[in-house]
């Protein structure tokens, strides 16, 4: 292990992204080039670009009707008609032509009476120079119509187009090249089923479609095996044709990472670390003028180096001003601590809920790319705070556009194969919603709704005491919230297992079994509150269970242990033993409801939900699932209702 | 004129697009395809994807270190070291590596002391999976990671390639083929230079760049002449490659519009007209299951047809929702009156000033394409006002993200080509700013600075009495506000004349002769009260004068009326005559300042601004025009100053 690295002093964002400008010489590095202007939308203009031509170019009727000598006709009024003789008084003219030599003015064909085939007469008065679109009324010859630096838009090239410019000069785009390293990576294009210990390697299209979003000339060479001269060899003909290298992974501080000294000993290393987390492990130096970036190999890591680091740089190449997310104010569902000194990126689940904006955050691994995937926007904790508290508002850089929130359908609550069926279904109706889902147990659930940070929350608590569902968990929890309880499905809880039943489990009673490894659900969860009171009525100790305090947050996860033998059973709902082909103990029935508060019911993105889970055709889809009965799906619940046999 | 249309009734927008929906059958007319991962960012999902394989699929390291087995490290702690023995207690692992058989937990290698080749200690325990990226944890095999209709991300390529999915089916894109029709349109590919009666057909050209923006495959063809067999044949051709087929020009009221004609012919017209300005003369027809339209031929009208029409109903075919425009507050700077019965689309200047956003409404004629390449965003008037009051707050629809218009510096008042010199060399500051600059005289600058609608104002007012610039004026219109004044330029003011002065004019005296024909600048600019202030001097009468009463709003465009005989001379700046290789006879030197708002000192953007004036290479810049003096240029004026002679 003596061969490992240290990084070098980790340096804030801006600081990085400064040096990498001063050591660029960007005139040097970026010509111009000349395209045809109907390629240029999304190009930056290198030089201001004058009209060559006036538009119009010559005066022109703005109206179909007939054009005149206004002076003839200053004597018409109402009853007192003027008639007009063709040719010599006026010529019939079509919006767009030019008018004829001498005429100023031109009457809409409305207001024309034919007397003959060559008397027209008119009952007002023509204005000098009505309805004609006079020479340079939109563009006069030589004015200038773009700065430089300018990013061509498609009414840009109207109006170049129209102002006789056919090719302009603008900025040669940034080229960049990727280098995917590592003994461990598949490319994907060999399409791999990845074996222990090896990964799919992605970073290269997610940078792919980040670069191509900025215009970037985007190259990926074949992944490089770790081995320095092999990743010497690749940045040197990646420098020949690029102004980024970019090498992927091998840029952080194990044994084989030695991405840095690659760069030490071909350039210059601007900086090693950088003061962000996910993305601390970002490298940058300069070989023969140009960018060196070694990137991380977690993927939140990568997307952080290229967005706050590698985007203001590439930006600034291009000519353009770095883009800026667009940004809201979020009050954060849950507290976020943090470790002071580094600044800390959080992905969170944002939606509108009582007309403001609620952030759920999400998992912090820098190894999750699905935290990205699921989230509508990032959080900054700074590097001199120890985190965000519960209700707090934060900052929020947004992934779309605001106004795409008010489809954000928010739900908060236990996790259940149903509530993705519905994410799937809301996407096709008329009007489409987006379910963001965070998964937080059905207490967790309970807690949102009572926060306001949810606009609705799936719920199946089971009381022993009266046999019943939710109702009494609702008026212990929500007291004086009036909230309607409507079922989703009748599902069926039981102990996933492995395929054929090896170790024989069956029951609750063979769990403090020596040779049982359980995984259990996270405290709030109604599965785990379902496993206690069997456990309780079983008379079983939850600390003779080996794996009890191993916690998942959701089936699939469970599902997912038992599949892979890193747990031999775990509770949860028949979905998801059959999605993954598990066997299953059935343990107990029960109700999965849709808990609403009643001021959300006229929401009409709740109203879109209630349509869609009281259509016929959701049944179907739900049974289609298997474990779950349908006698209930989207009827209102009462307390005492139970399972309604 | 008796084979004129006459629109059917025209209908709102949206029923408009209502229309098109119910007559398209959208699952006949858009199939799904299969496409690799990594080439479907923008794509939209046409079924929900279910990932293939977990992520990790395997217990990882997710630190670089030692993998150990928990159970035999829970007794070290600080002081109390435990000794592990290589291979039967650990094993060093690198972050993404498998975690070896039975190991369950990493312990990060700053915490690990080598104390021989096979020997470590350490003096903290390890949490079971402490430092370990379990199976599943970003993916559980068989998870819907996205629903149908979604719009591909760069992180969904990310979470896609992971999940082992190499190919995604998504809908088709939208086929669309735009037709240019009209005898009078010149290809822009020939790069024409128009005569008289003739247009560079460039809407083709705004239709591609915005459909790209949507992810359509556009295509284009020849522009079609005005006969009704060729446009049938041309329709016929693209229909059968097209699922929107989109006739230029044409579909208005005209003579020669015979689009609609062509439409019965092949399909059956849903509606002709639409009840908004621009964009009135829209036409939507269906045939052959696909949708036709006529396309207005005026530039906005046209974008307006795309934007409000086309629009929702591509995006319906591509499985998305319409795209939302940001939107803001913005407070209107002039009174925008506006016939009822008609939705109106106007163009707005947009910037920030003094906390809050202003948009002062640009030229209203549908002809004019750079009222949209100068605007920020569009507001609407709705069918049932009569117009927008000034100061009164409107809701604005953004062309690009609200936060780019921090970076808009706002002038209104004098125009001189100082200023475009400006605005270029302000997109090449560090922080590139825009300068968007509104054209109201001299006048109307001061009133835009006492009501708050620009961050400053450019102006050269020359006061007789004093015969000093600006001050007097300042302290008549702009009371106890107190005002930097700045000077930019000394500029030398003339009567723009044909190239070698065929008609001998020399002077104000030459402008009450009967074949002299002028051209005036508009109320309010600093430039007629000049011209005003000569005659009045010169005892001239200026209703002796043809062409007083005709009035253009900028130097630039006087001299285009001079230049193309529409007038054989205006009052203008030398630049402007030389600009356009015109004559010149000189009649005053005058101050041009810009007049800043003290408050305003301290914004980034005029600092910025005022750095760019006061250095040194801005007098060169502005010499090289002609006509311009630059002894004062950048230095702060005060009264009694005039022209620092």
């Amino acid at each position: 292990m003596s061969d490992r690295n240290i990084y070098l002093k980790t340096v804030p964002v801006p600081e990085a992204v400064r040096l990498a400008k001063e050591a660029l010489d960007r005139d040097e590095l970026i010509r111009s080039e000349l395209v045809p202007t109907h390629r240029a939308p999304g190009r930056v203009t290198a030089a201001p670009i004058y009209a060559k031509c006036s538009s119009p170019t010559f005066h022109s009727a703005a109206m179909d009707g007939i054009a005149v000598y206004s002076r003839k006709t200053f004597t018409a009024r109402e009853g007192q008609a003027v008639e007009l003789r063709l040719g010599t008084d006026y010529v019939p003219v079509n919006t767009g032509n030019a008018l004829p030599e001498g005429t100023d003015a031109v009457i809409m064909i409305e207001n024309v009476v034919q007397i003959d085939e060559h008397t027209v007469s008119i009952e007002a008065p023509a204005f000098p120079w009505q309805h004609v679109r006079k020479i340079g009324e939109d563009i006069v010859a030589t004015e200038m119509l773009l700065p430089q630096n300018h990013t061509i838009t498609p009414f840009d090239v109207g109006a170049l187009l129209s102002a006789g410019i056919y090719d302009i000069k603008v900025w040669e785009k940034v080229q960049m090249t990727f280098i995917p390293t590592g003994d461990e990576i598949l490319p994907f294009r060999d399409r791999p089923v990845p074996c222990p210990g090896e990964v799919i390697e992605s970073n290269s299209q997610v940078f792919s479609a980040l670069a191509r979003g900025l215009a970037v000339e985007y190259q990926c060479t074949l992944p490089v095996r770790d081995r320095e001269e092999l990743l010497m060899k690749a940045i040197d003909l990646a420098l020949d044709e690029s102004h980024i290298v970019v090498v992927g992974a091998g840029s952080s501080a194990g044994s084989k990472d030695f991405t840095r000294r690659v760069f030490e000993k071909m350039g210059t290393v601007l900086t090693h670390g950088i003061a962000i987390m996910p993305g601390k492990p970002t490298l940058l130096a300069i070989a023969k003028g140009k960018l060196l970036v070694g990137a991380p190999g977690y993927p939140v890591s990568a997307v952080v180096c290229f967005e706050d680091v590698l985007t203001p740089i590439i930006s600034w190449l291009s000519g353009k001003p770095a883009p800026k997310k667009g940004q809201i104010d979020v009050r954060l569902a849950r507290r976020t601590p943090s470790k002071p000194g580094m600044e800390e990126v959080i992905r969170l689940a944002i939606g509108e809920v009582n007309d403001g904006y609620v952030g759920v955050p999400l998992a912090r691994g820098a190894g999750m790319i699905t935290t990205l995937t699921k989230a509508q926007g990032i959080a900054r904790v700074p590097a001199d705070s120890e985190g965000i508290e519960q209700g707090e508002s934060v900052k929020v850089e947004l992934f779309s556009p605001r106004e795409s929130l008010s489809r954000v359908l928010m739900h908060v609550g236990s996790h259940d194969n149903t509530i993705d069926l519905l994410a799937n279904a809301l996407m096709g109706m008329g009007e489409q919603l987006k379910l963001v889902s965070t998964h937080a147990g059905s207490m967790g659930g309970l807690t949102a709704l009572k926060d306001g940070n949810a606009l609705f929350a799936g719920c199946h608590l089971f009381d022993p005491e009266s046999g019943d569902f939710n109702f009494p968990f609702l008026e212990k929890y929500l007291p004086g919230e009036k909230v309607a309880v409507i079922n989703l499905a009748i599902r069926h809880q039981g102990l996933i297992i492995a395929k054929g039943n090896p170790k024989k489990i069956n029951g609750v009673k063979d769990l403090p079994r020596e040779d049982v490894i359980f995984i259990n659900r996270q405290r709030g969860a109604g599965t785990r509150i379902l496993l206690d009171h069997h456990l309780k009525e079983g008379g079983i100790n939850p600390r003779s269970i080996r794996g009890y305090d191993r916690e998942e947050y959701t089936h699939m996860a469970v599902a997912a242990n038992v599949l892979t033998g890193a747990a031999d059973c775990g509770l949860g709902i028949h979905a998801a033993a059959k999605a993954l082909d598990l066997g299953f103990a059935p343990l107990a029935r029960e109700r999965y409801d849709l808990i609403i508060p009643e001021r959300h019911l006229e929401d009409p993105r709740i109203k879109t939900l209630l349509n869609l889970i009281s259509s016929e055709g959701i049944k179907e889809r739900i049974n289609s699932l298997g474990g779950y009965e349908t006698t209930l799906t989207g009827q209102f619940m009462e307390a005492g209702m139970g399972l309604g046999d």
